[in-house]
């Protein structure tokens, strides 16, 4: 049978970026292009004592159906982390426990958008954000990514010509590629422009612990007296993705709206994993193992930093990026960007074409993303060794 | 703010089901409304071994991102599986794993319906799946369930006379709510009916080896020479439903947009989940599993049935199921449904109003759903005793 798809779903392509991780599942190849955890970042240990008590004791609530909204005691501790550590959380707010955060941005888009409404989006930004506005049958309208953020008299000027906007999607911390971060005048005056035209924002923190260098900067959902924000956070990149809990913290009348979503979508997140996190809060330091994942992470950083200084020099343009998982490059102009990739591949080395963040990836760019969470210490030398080889190919 | 919420998700209403649940988590209320597996039907024992095992031998790949398709030796060994138990499986098939079932109806909506393109159902139906239609913006038609399964005449009017119809949504064994399984000349009338029509059968089979009595009916996939049919199947209920495991096999085309799907709805489902279904096939005796739950469910719907034949007498019309976890009962006419519901949550006692299966909840009917799985054996005398008080208040 040949299978007439949704418009929403015809009009997306299996993407660059997943031709590009398809050959990552080789050995062989370099990991420069995925965006995973670094494995020593992973509490192991802690992890299996917690499953062993929670299997010991209370194995039928772990393997039992559970409520949409989450497991009430995480919900609990994820309330007073966000108001301990970001000063996030209003009477009108309340905590969603979701499969990944990917969820969040799946029921958001679910509960505001109409098919044809728009999404306005940082460009570049992150593909998995973009294919989930794209699977609704959203517009995605693009604003500029400048070092201190996204430019907001472009967004404001958006805003007042373009029609069904709905929300505004931003990752302010070591954003995805681009690595920047949001200042905190930009985070200002972006939720007073919201708030002006009464549009919501989408605030994406997946990275936010993961800052190596530089000030915390206060996260836009901590301004919000109003309850446009919608604040998206994960345990993806501190505990593990492989468990898939992360949660949002929003408006209950929002979060009331996206619980009737969740409960036609996978019903609820798995209480296992739930319970496995909510354990890790009570009886570890959760703070501390931040603290050195922070350090892991700021030796990979600065290692790849030093050999893009060194192999690449001069034929790549970057800004360091005070924390997340990405360095944002880009090459010179007479140097066929997809071109260049495809040398890398052939030299053993998977990178994603910047192509794949864009709003229209039909447009050019000659940009690059570099990951150094998943390659080893050995992989990121080689890796950016082999890569100004390809350089050296141009000159 | 007060948010304009999208059309789709607008007129999707908290449902009468969730009220009532929401009584049932009072532990006082004996739970007669729920769907829950019986607690002494998990393999606890294996769950903890085998979770030691994954995260002793091999904890990164357990907590690291997996793939959308799902866990590759778990989708080898339930495409076996499949093989082996219901000869399911030609070269154009391909499994998708899932969280929950729930997400299989959810990808299947997302990737073939339009909003405002028509879903065809039993009526009465599940009311999960029911929201999920609802919640693409899909038109449901009802067709109605006789004793042994979906009127396939009316279908066949229905498709004859109806635009835009993408799939055939159902139940075939041991039906929720109805509890009747569809007999195997309806089943080949249905796949023809639809091959004729060019119309997708979503095969949604969570209750399938809950069966207690009569003969095991061949699937309707089995009979998919055309790949127009999506086999829905679950681990929800015969191993744990807070896992969140479940899986669809369908034709690879259709498959590869679900997969598309997916990456942007949860990414992927929980690795460690994935690896703890996985190793419970290859290291124990499912099989055997299944039989014991089959004679823990048969022990508790016999007993169910005995109290109801006891206690509620000729008040009631119902047709003993051969499987499931349901009893779908008639109340006298001159009963009022929801006035019987309330009066017996007066006697703390839930059962589902019959009202939430329908396709249209403004309609009535006389029905009740009983579930036997949840309670223990004690409050399923107890709470069919008080029903039975109840019965006594309109005589």
């Amino acid at each position: 049978m040949k299978f007439t798809f949704s418009n929403k779903i015809s009009s997306l392509q299996p993407s660059a970026i997943r031709e590009i991780l398809k050959a990552t599942s080789n050995p062989e190849i370099i990991p420069l292009a995925a965006g995973n955890p670094a494995p020593d970042a992973f509490p192991v240990d802690e992890v299996k004592a917690i499953t062993k008590e929670i299997l010991d004791t209370n194995p039928i609530e772990a393997l039992q159906y559970g409520v949409s909204e989450g497991y009430q005691p995480l919900r609990d501790t994820i309330a007073d982390w966000l108001k301990q550590r970001e000063n996030i959380g209003a009477d009108f707010d309340s905590v969603l426990i979701t499969s990944g955060a990917t969820q969040v941005i799946d029921l958001v888009t679910k509960v505001l958008c109409n098919e044809g409404d728009t999404v306005v989006c940082e460009e570049p930004s992150f593909i998995g954000s973009l294919n989930c506005f794209r699977s609704y049958g959203c517009k995605l309208k693009g604003i500029p990514v400048e070092d201190d953020g996204m430019d907001v008299n472009a967004l404001e000027d958006v805003l007042k010509t373009t029609e069904n906007i709905k929300f505004i999607y931003t990752i302010p911390n070591f954003q995805n590629p681009s690595g920047t971060t949001m200042s905190l005048e930009k985070r200002q005056k972006l939720y007073a422009v919201a708030k002006k035209y009464g549009v919501v924002i989408l605030e994406d923190n997946p990275y936010g612990e993961l800052r190596v260098s530089g000030k915390r900067v206060p996260s836009i959902k901590s301004m919000d007296t109003d309850g446009i924000v919608v604040y998206a956070g994960s345990f993806s990149k501190i505990l593990s993705p492989g468990l898939r809990v992360a949660y949002c913290c929003a408006h209950k009348d929002l979060v009331a709206k996206m619980t009737v979503g969740k409960q036609a979508s996978d019903v609820h997140t798995p209480c296992l994993n739930q319970m496995i996190v909510y354990n890790w809060f009570k009886k570890y330091d959760v703070d501390a193992h931040i603290t050195k994942i922070q350090n892991i992470y700021r030796k990979k950083l600065t290692l790849m930093c030093d050999c893009i200084d060194e192999y690449l020099g001069d034929f790549v343009e970057y800004v360091k990026p005070e924390g997340g998982l990405f360095i944002w490059c880009k090459l010179p102009d007479d140097v066929g960007m997809l071109d260049f990739v495809q040398k890398a591949l052939e030299k053993k080395v998977a990178v994603v074409p910047g192509k794949a963040f864009l709003m229209d990836d039909t447009q050019s760019t000659q940009y690059i993303r570099l990951n150094f969470s998943t390659p080893t210490d050995d992989g990121i030398v080689k890796g950016i060794k082999a890569l100004g080889e390809v350089a050296e190919s141009y000159r």
